[in-house]
């Protein structure tokens, strides 16, 4: 074997991407996609970002190299809007990233070293299994239940050591389930006994449709985590800008490798981010976000209920982007592959998952992307992929 | 110890890097800075800018998530421009990287597995010290002479069976050396008979004051490279955006580490560089560029001259953005620590070095970011620490 092609054993240990090969399908002409976690661009607040980066391309000092940690001002914005009545947080305890997946990379990168073990709930963001998996991490699975994890699970992987808990416990990726508040109780006092790096991922939790904002899992927990936040699912993706909060000693390694991974966040982005949400009608702009995705989640679990019946099962989420679609008796692989035939994409539950032998026979439907009527034409067709 | 601050041991590796602290002192009041590696915000094309960010945020598209390889259009631009007659490079050849910082990182993840030794000149770039030792590289140095690494410390060291070696052939950072045709040929001959990957960093490539441009050492070599470009110099640094060029199957696991990184960099700023490229103007601004830099170079290289006299030795780049200045019998640490005093920053030879113990006799001024009047104040300065 050439030098050249003799990898990092590690890089060798990720599966490639079933999702990126799904997500390159959706982009094909007339292909309607479940598939992605992409908010709408027709909700984009265009207006705001005109506005702000006409602003920005006026100050030739937001385009020259900035500091590691991010813009002052934007830091001290997220610590204002972030803490809990508790907390006394500052810019100091804010780290910009080049959205929130570099957070996971670098949190990954500081405190794991090959062989430790780091705890997520399965299903999992495949984002976050690949960065632990780069990292060197044994990946110990917690199910996920309708109203977070598996308790008894949890105490026995708690048992094992680990050095990582990796969690998202409002609306989480794949399955939507928020996790009630007392399964949060429970889980911090669970924690607080064990010498645990907790990592709470948070991209969903602005995006709530029903019922009362919980208290983050960090909020309960009387040691350090990592708080992980973006604007992706907010402003726009695009733009590749999301944060990490937590104390100052365990940000700074974080701050000494970004600065080798990227030296620091795009400037003049953050600063747009920053006009954007300092504006009086940002608010009504969310507002907007949220009553449109609630309207669509509403139609995806009508249209499934009325086409499929009693043969799939979902539990409607109270937020997010994803609805976790459980099939009886059936592979989610084929439904998949099937479905792509028909014209529609969608993530067979088998991409959330660490082991390569697993079978799921759960789909994640992603329904904020679609319009109404996309999304009608799309369930119809997932129903022939099924029934063909 | 808490299991919090126990560190992935190879972070702790990583010296707290001087110059950033260096930096930081630039920025205060009626402090000259020679240290950073900054452009001259007064020469950033903003006429360029505001017209591509206009156009930019007419399009919701431009903001959603986009490909971890980057925007297809200004990939193939970049393919077309660092083409060599020899090749065909189009843009699968080409990975678009948050900072070329990032293709660093990104080539040491993918390549580097602790213990693997790597090749860079001495004096080198502290990000690229960084990044190797990150991914637990063990650093051999070659000695930088006037025209290009020393030959026969490079045949020794290749005996050692090195997995990479990292250079900057085009205007070296710190020493602003740009290695000679012929040493790039010799170098070109025993590197091509070694099983040793080469990274050509060319950040500052398209900075020549004078002399007619070099062909990269890639184009000498019989085998692959990765060539690292960047708009950190020719547009603006704070839009984070490089590129990494090299062949596919050596690109792939580049790729599937970026998406675990940050999924991809920035979509709206890789669209206002490309309109920016594709301006008719933009060799205007280029040209503008150049000379003002021309200018700052020859004015720093007669003040050192007439203040400093036979007391210093320097040889003048013939392009990129520093002057690597040696001093008869003085400690660099000193001189650094005095000129901080005396309101001027300079980056002492020792920061560029791998070892903790080493001792330098010589200075890296940069002359691209302070404009004339304010370089000749700052030399004065520089003399009043040196004589203090």
């Amino acid at each position: 074997m050439p030098i050249e092609l003799s990898l990092n054993p590690l890089v060798e240990s990720i599966k490639p991407s079933y999702i990126r090969e799904i997500l390159a399908a959706s982009a094909k002409p007339n292909m309607i996609s479940l598939a992605g976690g992409l908010p709408a661009p027709e909700l984009f607040p265009m207006d705001l970002v005109q506005k702000a980066l006409l602003d920005v391309a006026q100050v030739p000092d937001y385009f020259q190299y900035g500091s590691t940690e991010g813009d002052v001002a934007l830091r001290q914005w997220i610590a204002n809007a972030w803490r809990t009545p508790a907390e006394t947080l500052d810019h100091d305890n804010v780290l910009v990233t080049t959205g929130s997946q570099q957070a996971l990379d670098l949190i990954a990168r500081a405190y794991i070293a090959p062989g430790d073990r780091v705890l997520v709930e399965s299903p999992c963001y495949l984002g976050a299994l690949q960065v632990f998996k780069l990292a060197g991490a044994e990946i110990i699975t917690i199910d996920q239940l309708d109203d977070g994890p598996d308790l008894s699970q949890l105490e026995d992987a708690l048992k094992l050591a680990p050095k990582l808990f990796y969690t998202v416990p409002d609306f989480h990726n794949p399955t939507g389930v928020c996790w009630s508040r007392d399964k949060r109780e429970q889980v911090a006092a669970m924690i607080s006994r064990r010498d645990v790096i907790v990592v709470e991922d948070a991209p969903y939790r602005e995006l709530r449709y029903e019922g009362e904002s919980l208290p983050q899992l960090s909020s309960y927990l009387n040691k350090v985590s990592f708080r992980l936040g973006s604007f992706s699912k907010t402003i726009t993706p695009g733009v590749r800008l999301g944060f990490v909060i937590a104390n100052r000693a365990m940000l700074a390694p974080l701050i000494t490798i970004k600065q080798a991974a990227d030296l620091h966040s795009s400037q003049p982005l953050q600063h747009m981010i920053l006009q954007m949400l300092e504006d009086p009608t940002f608010g009504e702009h969310l507002a907007r976000v949220r009553d449109e995705y609630r309207r669509r989640r509403d139609l995806l679990c009508k249209l499934l209920r009325d086409q499929f019946g009693s043969a799939v099962s979902f539990t409607r989420p109270h937020g997010g982007m994803f609805l976790w679609v459980s099939f009886d008796d059936a592979c989610s692989d084929i439904i998949a592959a099937n479905a792509l035939a028909c014209g529609v994409t969608v993530v067979p539950g088998t991409a959330f998952l660490d082991s390569d032998c697993a079978a799921s026979n759960s789909l994640r439907l992603n329904f904020s992307y679609e319009s109404e009527d996309v999304l009608a034409q799309g369930v119809s067709r997932l129903h022939s992929a099924v029934y063909m």
